[in-house]
């Protein structure tokens, strides 16, 4: 396992066309470098802490992203690892997909196709690679088949012996222009006769023909601007990108789903509950950091005393225990498929309804103890100003135990959770609240609670 | 381990002062019986279910409610005969206080005291006795502390050689008077000087100066005109009560806890934790209850096709598995302390407020998939009755998959799901929502988080 | 305008076939005294408060209730005396109904039906007659049209020279068995074909073939048992009946629309906007009387100083003002039609969504400040008891400042709140909000806000 | 009245002190442009729509802005105004908070202080000045009073015979730099001893010694990238400014309040009446503009038939439609004061906390509508761009009605509503919403609900 210092090595080395804010850019540029710490932050901390498992297949310990999980005890190491991180950068770590879309390809893939899957993953074990996976594809008109506007979802073009040439694009993707090994998968089951969207594979570094298109929020405008705490977090908004494939060929080894209806509805409903419980535990990490924030906020302005405020500190750790424990208990009730432990896939999906409505609690809760500062406070650049710096010094300045620019740092970190575009991710990572609820309507058992009713009343 | 019937011939054998409307009653009465129908349930379900684990104390199995855990799967295994419980009986099954008790006991006592105990659990388990706990003094003025009101808390107000004499009362009672065996423990810590009432001990059926003064709900008004379903629910509502202790001798065999404010303080605590915890479970098999009735009703309707309904019932699985989930990661979570594994404090905690929260959404899906009927149906006795049986007939009668007395007893069902104590029960069983909130700000590590964001910060 | 006592003289004086509980009953029932105290409380109140109106028709003040409106501040008036009414009665008031009836006929009939309709409403303005109306016809198998279970639907079935004969049933009907007039109107929209549904008319006391089978809940059911207080409220449940029509001969004079699908659905949008904007005053005043009655339980429990509790005050009456408040701003922003101001559509349907979730608030903040005490206490019966009435006399007092007795009516009445048919009346009444969220979706200008948008980021 | 570009002539002809991000700037800065075309937006609607009323005065029609009120219409009428600016705008009038300072003034002033105010009032009349007022003073370390951090709050620093000096700063402040007056008011009520803060004054463009320290959040850094849509907002975010007062003289002519406790109590509950009040119409017009916006993306998108997103605008509908009905209803049940018509406060006050909760809950509903695109869209520059440009085109084309550019509008503007300054300017603004309820829970009239239980249950 590597540290992230040669993490972010390794990640320079490699030439890869990615555009912000219209032009080409490479991995020097600040909406690019705290993605790269994020990422760095997350081997560091697997050093640091022991999140690894053991790996019969390359016969060691690997870090928890990179493997598929034998036991509850492996994935609910996950849900710890993912709850750290989340806490620690308050924002993305950019390899959960990655881990998902292994542990689904683990528990799905059979034969031949198998087979290139775990020669693909001895070698990302080996090399302590970086993965993430795009799922979503540009829909366009939404009333419309993806046959009918076929110049969007990511299908395969052309077919030879050495392999495939597969174009589209995948929207909504985070930091794939960061790792080493970037998954595609699909993004929702098809029909006969749209077989050719019916494909997974795997691209590298080296690959021609991908170009990755950053997303540009406040955050990222702020982050070009520099300073050193103005945009809140050093580790940034969480960095998604539009991937487009112009073309590119993928030779069959890394080809893992051809044309394979069935494949598919599998492949994708275990990537769903995999994603979606680890969510949960993803959650659980930005309440904490929620959490400690407003508790800094507290302090810093003098307000412990409050219990009006401070009671909600004891709101926002509800939400996020229960996030939490929502992915523990899924971790325990969970199933094993094909040697692969996966997560309950109704605690799943309830952690990921119980996961976004607790972000937008925890959210109020932090913006009603923080006051409207966050939104009206001047920047670190008037604090440092000549001209009006003592003037912020003075005005901003709360309680004794805090400098005006440490209550500012807690400021403009907690404007960052506020005007980021974490509501959004938290709302529509995993897919939508609505898909979770289908997911239930139709795999809950309610025909045996039905059962009970009629047993119950004598029906 | 006996069965429902044995349980009944056992407990009909007791000569207690039981009270309903005012009236001394036996256990014939139409508020008692379905009390009974309960406690005989629990005994049935976990002999066809093998909801037993293995006792150390006396060799072999024993119900999961009369031991303490050694395990978190046995404790999980708890849990899970709580949601079915709680499914099947749509009510209280009474005796999940007992083994609150009893896992609080085990967890705090130590020396003599603890001995005591064990050779009282001996006996429960050998006899498979139904065992239920009392908590709640009833408070009188709150702004008093309880010396200041000494008739009203139960407190010793003599010391004798063989034992104790005890006086006054508690109330919230779930079940005593249906109970083999009735712990009782404080409701509150209390402060030096206020030892008399930093007591806790068990009754038995034959101690003298024990009255039990039943609740009166409209469902136990319904319940004494009889009728085969018009009650909705042949377990009855909760039914709890207040028992009055008048002057009641306990010897020191039975008696657990005595002027020891720090093990008052331990074991409120952990009786309160794994009350809620457990609460969470049986919400979520309350919530099962309400989603099959919702489902049946639906049918009954003829309604399966309407989407805004059908999606309700994946509104109601969410939140029942999230509760549920909590209670076991809560469970894996936990802690052996002496002995006895412990649920999550804080997960218990968060469960107590999913519960809640889960259950009073899951009442309002129900009542907008029920409509107005569950309140404005004509009853039982017009359905038979000879003047309007027929009119009843023709116009309640739904989808013809269903009979008109079909549909009225899921919709009397439904009626009791949304008029019984049930709501108060969810909210105030195992303390106040508030309650469990001050729990989670105290004992949540925010300074952790705190240091979090510290270091992401760099503050 | 007649006093209660007149009211009660005159409704005494019908035979009507009124059945509850399986058996034909007079109005000395315990399950109708209450709702007759109902009524009667409308008449005295109306006199004690002025609640009245000048009606050109008759040329004098007549009660609210039985006159349309010709301005904002009659309907202003209308919604006062609702909120008074609800909080006062903390039951239905029922004859709110028929106002709701009387305004939508009066802005909607043409012709020689209005000329009939006016002749019966200034007979009603003259006796000042109670009226109420039925909607909800019982629907069967929902997926089914009307036609194919034509036994169901209220319908004519025979046309003769000196008016028509109709049959079939209403239900969710309340309190039509003690009023004077009935009106009857279709409770949805019916195609083409399906005009023999399409019909409106009115019902007097001695019209022949009506039977009210009412309903049957626990209040119901403890009303019977009798008692001072121990069923809550004198006023008691909200009390509906089904109301069965066999073969009813009803005069040319008293039918207001036959066979017209038009005024149907002019009709029933006109009355579904006047019940439902009249609900939001109703839920302001049912909350009222929550807010009452909590705060009557913080002081009978020493805890006026406990601002987590006495802040739930507050909230209380946050959502009453904005319920009254939007009722307010709808008689403001109405229209006249035919003479009759009508309240603003999307304001009376915005009102009955904000209306029920206040009330859903508000029984949640009741019942965290009434602790589990109304589902648990004993009965008024316990306490009155030779054997134990000096338990619970003891046992159940809290604060000086209240008896046992007084304590205890605060509890019962706090049990009627939550354990009564309100919760699914709010919910229900004037139709489920689902349905008002379609009339908001489809009647509200959408495309003007799309309009403002476009011109604003210049599309 | 002036038109929009004669307020444009006249505001940059003022040499203020303004800084952004550390630099003085003048009123050609890219984050101050967007807050005059605000400004002028207001000037001209109000002539395009009439939205004006009398004023004695001066004997002519003034803009609504400039007025007290003397009757509900006139209220009425702002409310209307503020909605349609709200919509329109989809930001920050800015002069909304210099009619609540008019109209506290002329309630509450009396003597030579109201002379001198309506000396004021009519020269802002006569040139239709732009005002604005300041009333959140920096509280440094709140657990102590002003006194104890004297360099802070703003206050009376020297008194001199032809006017005052104060000094200290005022935060949250919108717009004042693009005002004409700014009315300086105090932000809490004082004690006695505190005379020195309980003061009240304008200052006009020309007074020495002010200094604008503006806000700095994402959208504002985008704002200084330019684009010509990709900030989202063409009127920008909500702008505030830190005020701070080095030493600045004020003439008597211009002191409203001087050293007088009780004044400034008047004063500040009418202006947060006044100013909540208005924020429930501020906020209904921000769910306007956002029910545009979710429904020009669900038809962009091509998902007009999906109920599931079609019913979320009747939702939206009916939370703007409540919190406009509230103002509305406020107005009407207002009193006169003074001779200014005041809203009804407790109905202002839920109507502050209705404003929120619809806010928070529109937005949600945007949220879900628009998917997780207006957080991970390439900019506007991406699609301009020669290199990824076609890219961009091509995988954000949605429905065929629109070009990739519109799309890209309306998902900006999305962009804008769920990362801008709003969220907390909604919870904030006027505020907390935790300072509404305690308004709510000791003006509201518990007493006499207490007493109508009292009565019902014969207490």
């Amino acid at each position: 396992m590597i540290n992230g210092e040669q993490y972010l090595e390794r990640i320079k080395s490699y030439s890869r066309e990615i555009y912000v804010a219209g032009k080409r850019v490479d991995y020097d540029h600040p909406n690019i470098q705290p993605v790269l710490r994020a990422f760095a932050f997350t081997y560091d901390l697997a050093l640091e802490r022991g999140y690894s498992v053991h790996s019969d297949l390359v016969g060691k310990e690997v870090n928890v992203l990179n493997a598929y999980y034998s036991s509850p005890e492996e994935l609910m190491k996950r849900y710890d690892y993912q709850r750290e991180l989340s806490m620690r950068l308050a924002t993305c770590n950019y390899r959960c997909t990655g881990a998902d879309a292994i542990n689904a390809f683990a528990a799905v893939l059979k034969g031949e196709e198998r087979e290139r899957f775990l020669r693909l993953l001895r070698e990302i074990q080996e090399n302590d690679y970086a993965c993430t996976s795009a799922l979503t594809d540009p829909k366009g008109d939404r009333s419309k088949r993806p046959k009918e506007q076929k110049e969007m979802y990511v299908r395969v073009v052309e077919e030879r012996d050495d392999g495939i040439i597969v174009e589209g694009a995948k929207i909504h993707q985070s930091g794939a222009f960061a790792a080493d090994i970037n998954f595609f998968l699909p993004g929702q089951t098809f029909k006969e006769g749209e077989e050719e969207f019916a494909i997974a594979f795997a691209l590298k570094p080296d690959d021609e023909g991908v170009k990755y298109i950053l997303q540009n929020t406040g955050v990222q405008a702020k982050q070009r601007e520099g300073g050193e705490f103005e945009y809140g977090n050093p580790f940034g908004d969480r960095t998604t990108c539009t991937v487009v494939l112009d073309r590119v060929f993928v030779p069959w080894e890394r080809v893992f789903v051809y044309r394979d209806l069935k494949a598919v509805r599998n492949l994708l409903m275990t990537f769903a509950n995999s994603h979606r419980c680890v969510g949960a535990a993803c959650k659980a990490g930005f309440i904490d950091s929620m959490t400690g924030a407003a508790s800094l906020m507290i302090k810093a302005n003098g307000l412990e005393k409050v219990s009006a405020l401070t009671s909600r500190l004891g709101e926002m750790s509800a939400v996020a225990e229960s996030a939490y424990a929502i992915a523990i208990g899924s971790a325990v009730k969970g199933e094993s498929v094909n040697g692969t432990w996966l997560p309950n896939g109704l605690m799943a999906n309830a952690g990921k309804i119980a996961g976004v409505d607790g972000f937008i609690k925890a959210m109020r809760h932090l913006a009603e103890i923080a006051g409207g500062i966050p939104g009206t406070a001047p920047s670190e650049f008037d604090l440092k100003s000549e001209e009006v710096g003592e003037y912020v010094e003075r005005f901003l300045r709360g309680s004794e135990n805090f400098t005006a620019e440490e209550r500012m740092r807690i400021i403009k970190f907690i404007e960052f959770w506020l005007m980021s575009s974490h509501y959004l991710g938290a709302l529509h990572g995993g897919g939508s609240v609505s898909a979770a609820i289908i997911f239930l309507q139709y795999m809950s058992d309610i025909k045996s609670k039905e059962e009970a009713v009629r047993k119950t009343i004598n029906l």
